[in-house]
């Protein structure tokens, strides 16, 4: 098997003039050169794109006015130099392709451009962060058969899996209004709670508050409306993507989501990683799509043999917790589970296709949500709700604490990298997020 | 009962130098004024904001320009001359209703600014229009309970409404991309159906198409993160209505739609009508919420006297169509039904406020459905699936043509009026779109 698209920008042993980019571990290696909104914190000034590198930042506001660029890249940068990724977004493949290999080659140990760039770089700890671009709609898919069966079999122990979920790759539409970066707090939400032997419902703080992990996916140039995208072109329309944890108040959840799907459950806040990895820094650990033995063969228009041979993407996953009582002692993070995007049953170009299938258009910076991404393990859960089999059994850290539900003061960490083949790691950065008691009533 | 907010913009016998707005039965008298996007048709000019007023439209950035307005109101209107409405959105309902008496005052007969607005003046005929606002997110409810009752019917005979529905102002989010405006042309969407004794979906254009009757709501101001919406402020959130016509596929909706909710079977395309009716026009209509004796009281959060005495709305809904039969014979469109939104069992405020209730930010502009709005009689269904009881009984129209969904062609037009209590007539324009044939596959 060949791997599409694979040029110099992929080689592993090709370092960096940001020495911090060339460290063992490190999430923003030379390889990777994910894009997000930034500015210098405490200042009150116009949000740019910048580049991760390393530990430092590429501010391609500074970069376009200092370095050089051949013409056809200058007029890409003018918009990004504005702090517009949605134009980078709605640019064909080729031209991101082209800038990542402009961006690569400007910091590429001994690049003649480094004397130019130099103090084009902001470290990362002396910069704020933002959302990497304006979000019109956010769609949030299921793509997790994993999850689909575990939480299924609470609701429905002989027949978790619906009849569709091999058919349809199931998605619903989200808020895009409460979508927050990395580093947010939030407040437990209030909802309608009802006992199943209570006559009636209150409306009083969350108690099964959940995290979800889950990838995002950033679209392309998109489509107009009434024109479906075909398999074959999909590929022009992955940006890229990044970590969400798609918070969720199951209570809530319960009592509301017949007959229309989940709502207030869901859109009290989602938090997404703030660096944008595109599917060219990935195109190294794509693998062939995951489908059992025995199962039906995607109906035609989810279908293709690039999608059957490389529409998988080898990521692992990682959840960890952090309690107020960790944070208080000095203790680290600890980690949850681990589970790995290779097992999710739809790919990405499936949901992007079928979501333009009924003609419904998609735009630059859209975000579709992958669902939660769960192993096929008891212990590879994507979200507590799994891990503690409904809340009956809770999970015991190592400081002696148990959850079965998140807590008030509870920080949630998902992270993400790709390592495979012999290609350089590919990291995400963190997607952090602390749950705040709920509001006075 | 006193109704609030009445002010001299709403004596009924208040005329405009503008004739066409003194009309019997006209739509835009001088006591309604609402807004829109417009542009000269055929000119590729910037869109603007414009007040109709009868057959007329008054263009706002002219309007600034030339005519008289203390400053504040010129603060107020100068994003209006540069062609957003969400800024008028974003201010507070005192500000928007100083606009509306002063624009009331300039189009009055025996204006002084007559003469200076004369020419600030597009015929309606000659304008192109575009959707109104940026509409961030888009959320659709099911407030209608006729409708959930007789739909719910189809699907669970012994148990049409859910235990939920009458605790709970159902929602949903749905897709903004896709909303269109009136006058728009949408092609049937492919999507998978699955005949109940089917092995397996295909993938093929849709046969059960249906329009859905909908109110939309624009949200003003709207509230941060994290920050509910309490009833007693709900009314300074309520910008102004519009018609929506919420297209649906049910044959698509009945397989797709488990666990998470309709998908594709609705965001393929919505359209509203042009212009948006503030809730200051709209004010002498208020009335008392249905809610029929031994059900239970909303929950607190959802309650209030103002709501309880003034939270519905009395306005006569209906539902037209014209074949393609009927245009190529000159007959004009046929009514299919009426039914009035004073039967929602949820009012626009508590749409607003449960929506809030858990943090989730509504930002000015946002687009809240109130789901169909059928009438208690059979004749008075909100969509064909419930006129046609499923699809099995076909309407019959005058040409001897029948329906039972939607055919290649057909243009479904809903409007809107308020007339009572001897408050002039309040009118919505029409709400028409017209179903092309599905793309080649």
């Amino acid at each position: 098997m060949t791997l599409p698209n694979l040029d110099f920008t992929h080689d592993p042993a090709a370092q960096s003039w940001v020495a911090s980019a060339n460290a063992e571990g490190c999430d923003f290696p030379l390889q990777n050169l994910p894009y997000g909104r930034f500015r210098r914190a405490g200042h009150n000034e116009d949000w740019r794109i910048g580049v991760a590198i390393g530990d430092q930042i590429l501010d391609l506001r500074r970069a376009a006015e200092r370095g050089r660029w051949e013409t056809p890249l200058q007029v890409l940068l003018q918009p990004l130099a504005q702090g517009d990724l949605n134009a980078l977004m709605a640019a064909p493949k080729a031209a991101r392709v082209a800038l990542r290999q402009a961006l690569f080659r400007a910091l590429q140990a001994g690049s003649p451009q480094q004397a130019l760039l130099a103090d084009a770089l902001l470290a990362q700890h002396e910069a704020e962060l933002a959302l990497p671009c304006r979000i019109g709609d956010y769609t949030d898919f299921y793509t997790g058969i994993h999850h689909a069966t575990t939480v299924g079999k609470l609701f429905r122990p002989d027949n978790p899996l619906l009849p569709n979920y091999k058919w349809v790759p199931i998605g619903y539409h989200g808020r895009a209004s409460s979508i927050g970066i990395s580093g947010q707090q939030l407040h437990r939400p209030w909802g309608q709670l009802k006992a199943p032997d209570a006559d009636a419902p209150v409306f009083a703080p969350a108690k099964r508050l959940d995290y979800e992990l889950e990838l995002g996916l950033f679209v392309g140039p998109g489509n107009a409306l009434g024109e479906p995208i075909p398999m074959a072109q999909a590929d022009e329309h992955l940006f890229g993507l990044c970590l969400l944890n798609d918070w969720s108040a199951r209570d809530v959840q319960a009592w509301e989501y017949q007959p229309l799907g989940p709502f207030l459950a869901k859109n009290f806040g989602s938090t997404i990683s703030p660096w944008v990895v595109t599917m060219e820094a990935l195109a190294p650990f794509r693998c062939a799509q995951q489908r059992p033995e025995g199962d039906p063969p995607p109906l035609p228009y989810l279908d293709s043999e690039a999608n059957r041979s490389l529409g998988g993407l080898d990521l692992e996953l990682e959840v960890w917790l952090q309690t107020a009582a960790m944070r208080a002692a000095g203790e680290p993070a600890t980690r949850l589970m681990r589970s790995n995007f290779r097992h999710a049953y739809w790919t990405l170009a499936q949901m992007l296709v079928h979501h333009a299938s009924n003609g419904c258009n998609l735009q630059p910076g859209d975000l579709l949500g992958t669902g939660t991404q769960s192993g096929p393990a008891a212990d590879e859960g994507g979200s507590l709700l799994e891990l503690s089999q409904g809340g009956k059994q809770a999970l015991t850290l190592p400081n002696g604490e148990t959850r079965s539900f998140l807590q008030d003061g509870d920080t949630v960490i998902l992270r993400a990298h790709a390592q495979a083949g012999g290609a350089r790691r590919i990291g995400f950065g963190d997607c952090a997020a602390t749950l705040l008691a709920a509001r006075a009533g």
